[in-house]
């Protein structure tokens, strides 16, 4: 398989993420972002959409949207569970890694702070977007795990919440947001760098990172 | 089941298409969100994310994120199925579903809006803001099924593509895009029209429209 992403790519990371959990081997390919080479004709051929990741196949196949991506990887490859066995409880992991997904990462994505910046806005305003998207966003799902045992966002186990939450204060952090009140989320990101499939997926670690 | 949304909310439109779709009888609440309803303590008890819609099951369980409460229905209640069987048709969906829950809605609702606006533009460049993002997004959602057979996004029957979508192709009238280049998306609209659970839960026929 080949992951077409960016290191910085919090859906990219993601999708590293998930990949190295169900222990599947994977090449990268690096697009610039800022460079707009995810607008390049032959990637939009692959992703009318324009965003990364993409994941390939060997056969050719293309999927896109990390969370599809993460949901078609635990129909097809279900060991090492990225989401309970309970509908309910896959309802509420789901939940809280569509709270990330929907309403923080595409609000506070380079499209968006690139819009935010055309409206007349300076660098430390785009920043200001950026870091308020995080906080309003994350400070919701702080209060949304904050009585669910953990040590994991959702128990002793990593699952699609936690997959999309690590990526998320990586970027939460870079905009400078003071993340020492997320306890629970705190919590939940020790939990997570303590295991091989997260540690090894960190932006800095990988072949594009600058 | 009673639905806590409101008539002009996609994100609720979305469930109460999979509701009646599903044939499940459900009640409305509903919260005025330009008067700030959803951020009132007792509807972010239930939702700590202050966003609608949220599904309140009979033994006062709360479920939030209108995608995670799609996958909750389809799991609990598969008649009349809104995923096709295959993994890979499946990634398919979700990936057309999610392009629309992640990538145009959330940039385009209130909040955001509202954060434009308070960043110094005018109601016209507000509504520039929401009918760019519509149209670009759309734009890319034409082309992820143009040469995928209808008359629905994804074949005969209608999927969670489709209950993204028709939703989303409301706001994109209202933000006044022109929508008639969108020929496979109209093509998917009218085939869900004819169909009573899209037919009845148009905004309008809510009892909260205005």
């Amino acid at each position: 398989m080949r992951l077409h992403g960016f290191f910085r790519s919090g859906a990219s990371y993601r999708v590293r993420i998930a990949l190295a959990m169900k222990g599947l081997p994977f090449e990268q390919t690096s697009y610039v972002l800022r460079k707009g080479e995810q607008r390049a004709p032959a990637y939009l051929k692959m992703n009318p959409q324009g965003l990364v990741p993409a994941l390939e196949l060997d056969d050719g196949t293309v999927l896109t949207q990390s969370i599809a991506i993460l949901e078609w990887l635990e129909e097809t490859h279900p060991q090492n569970p990225m989401l309970p066995k309970d509908p309910l409880e896959r309802a509420r992991v789901r939940a809280f890694a569509l709270a990330v997904a929907c309403d923080i990462h595409p609000v506070q994505n380079l499209l968006v702070l690139n819009a935010v910046r055309a409206i007349g806005q300076t660098d430390a305003q785009v920043n200001e977007w950026a870091r308020r998207v995080n906080a309003e966003g994350l400070d919701a799902c702080e209060a949304m795990i904050a009585h669910v045992p953990g040590p994991f966002c959702f128990g002793d186990q990593p699952t699609m919440a936690d997959i999309c939450l690590i990526p998320q204060l990586v970027n939460a952090r870079r905009f400078g947001c003071d993340v020492s009140g997320w306890t629970r989320l705190l919590q939940a990101e020790a939990a997570c760098m303590a295991l091989p499939c997260f540690a090894q997926s960190v932006p800095e670690l990988q072949p594009d990172a600058e």
